[in-house]
């Protein structure tokens, strides 16, 4: 069953699915990565109500709530469920915390065969919160603007898993590779699994596209990143792309975008490190989605008008989504990311 | 006067110099940043000596000690001065604190005009220390091997004066370059000019070669990073290499490689995301060192055997210094270290 098919040609807004499909656009869509997040006051309010972030994570109303503010405030074609890309390895029974101003958090971490053996593969029931968030959404948005679903891709999570927090340079899951490359492959595998039940239980409660967030792919060697990473991310494309539209977003794999073209997925998401010929080149039959650097938002709204326009004639109209190259920072003036929203909606082609 | 010509003359191992030239060489140099470290008892040893860090800097004796011990315990082929970047902007008058187990701090940081006019541009005469240090080491060394000076790159200073410790994504530092663009520039001047008469006062000192470390150049745009850190970094070059051989390591600017072989520098450090090829390809005419992944010294002895000849193959000997893509990591075993170092001098050409 075509699921995305159903759904896009009920809504008001599709530039994004057709943008990622490679059908033609009157303009390029515009999201942003982290637009429900706490550069809204309405959010901040909203995240006030739930004791914790976890709570907030697993309070459908409340995750609905932010997924759909910055449609109505910044006005942005697509919503973006809230969530977090760790409640997969909590479904797997490794859960986590997440401490104010330091990131997340894990009591126990994987450091052994017992470990990886006692995890579960996730089923979509396992995470129906998420479920019921997207469902919720879905009605609410009443159609306007595609939903989108995400995971992180499994390297990042079993990064994650294996250091217990965020690190600079994830040393202690490279080791873990270096040492492990067995039992590595065992728990990636695990984790694979439990994202493929997770996004098509996505797709199944309203989601509309995917993406698959590598937030650590730059810290790999290409050759690491083929063997540990991508496979996994091109297995999770092969499930999921019949669906529904799949994003790649492998942050700093500047080396892996040809690489990344060869999967199934539809679009490829670039950080501002690229260049947008540059990619062109190498991912012809590709969508290519983002790639502002996010703190030229703190720029006075010329110098944001001249670098949104010079991105849009880099990428071109066709193929392509606006994004960021990142997620937006905290302290962003919420005026700024509306006026670079609408540069691109008002951009004369 | 050719410094570097005449120690070079005397020097019993001249490996590096002639490889940093594109001098033929038998076999390939090999040192590695970081290696005057925590990974040597002897090190942690002598840095018990100094109450803290900032005292075991500017102790010329204890400096000297540390970075002769991996000349004698690993056989490298050469020694790097043991010192840290931000003694330039202490010299300019913003004094730093080194947090154990967070890094550097500054209680004070750059703001406005006010703040950039109070700095003085460093004379080599303000860093005694560090030139005593060097010339100690120069006569302890007893010219077995070459020594090696450095500085960090301005942007990679100034991202410091500005942020004020160390961060993920340097927003503040680039919030100022986005919306302080000439004040900006009037720092990165001020840093160059320190910077310029720093390393001349290091080759006066004893340091037969220098390197340029811009640890936070992968934060920047291809576009940003030409502007305000490139453009600085060329300046240095181009006072120092007509003394000395100068490398730049500009971590994680996979995109600029050719514009930086187009500077006067003689040697580009490489990180281990870079394909040696595509860096050949795009600095032909420069030595290229690096790259690899310091995580490979957590692996067996087979495969950082396997992954050192494998590297040693695709750059080839000539115009090649052999180093990791970034500073060995302070848990990495010591003997895991003479291996990679062994593997290198006994590689059969």
């Amino acid at each position: 069953m075509d699921f995305a098919c159903n759904f896009a040609e009920m809504l008001k807004n599709d530039l994004l699915l057709r943008a990622a499909k490679g059908l033609e656009v009157e303009r390029s869509p515009v999201w942003l990565m982290r637009q429900a997040g706490r550069i809204l006051p309405e959010y901040r309010a909203t995240r006030a109500k739930a004791k914790n972030f976890i709570e907030f994570v697993k309070t459908p109303e409340l995750a609905c709530e932010v997924t759909i503010q910055p449609v109505d405030i910044l006005g942005v074609d697509a919503a973006i469920i809230f969530s977090d890309i760790l409640v997969i390895p909590e479904a797997m029974g490794l859960p986590y915390q997440m401490i104010e101003a330091k990131g997340p958090w894990f009591e126990n971490t994987i450091k052994s065969k017992a470990d990886i053996d006692k995890l579960k593969i996730a089923e979509a029931g396992d995470l129906d919160y998420v479920m019921k968030a997207l469902a919720l959404t879905k009605k609410e948005l009443n159609d306007r603007v595609p939903l989108i679903g995400f995971a992180g891709a499994p390297w990042t999570l079993f990064a994650y898993m294996i250091e217990g927090s965020g690190s600079k340079t994830f040393s202690k899951a490279k080791q873990f590779l270096y040492t492990q490359p067995e039992l590595s492959h065992m728990l990636l595998e695990k984790i694979t699994q439990s994202t493929i039940n997770y996004l098509k239980g996505q797709v199944k409660a309203g989601a509309d596209i995917l993406q698959l967030f590598d937030s650590w792919a730059g810290v790999l060697s290409e050759k690491m990143f083929y063997e540990f990473s991508l496979k996994y991310i091109s297995k999770i494309c092969d499930a999921l792309s019949p669906l529904v539209p799949v994003t790649v977003f492998a942050k700093d794999a500047h080396y892996a975008i040809a690489k990344i073209a060869e999967t199934s997925c539809n679009s490829i998401g670039l950080d501002w490190t690229i260049d947008p010929a540059t990619a062109r080149k190498f991912s012809a039959n590709k969508t290519l989605q983002g790639n502002a650097d996010p703190c030229l938002l703190y720029a006075d709204d010329k110098k944001i008008i001249e670098e949104t326009h010079a991105m849009l004639k880099a990428f071109g109209k066709q193929r392509y989504i606006c994004n960021l190259g990142h997620g937006l920072y905290p302290d962003i003036d919420k005026e700024k990311v509306k006026l670079f929203v609408n540069v691109v909606k008002e951009y004369k082609w």
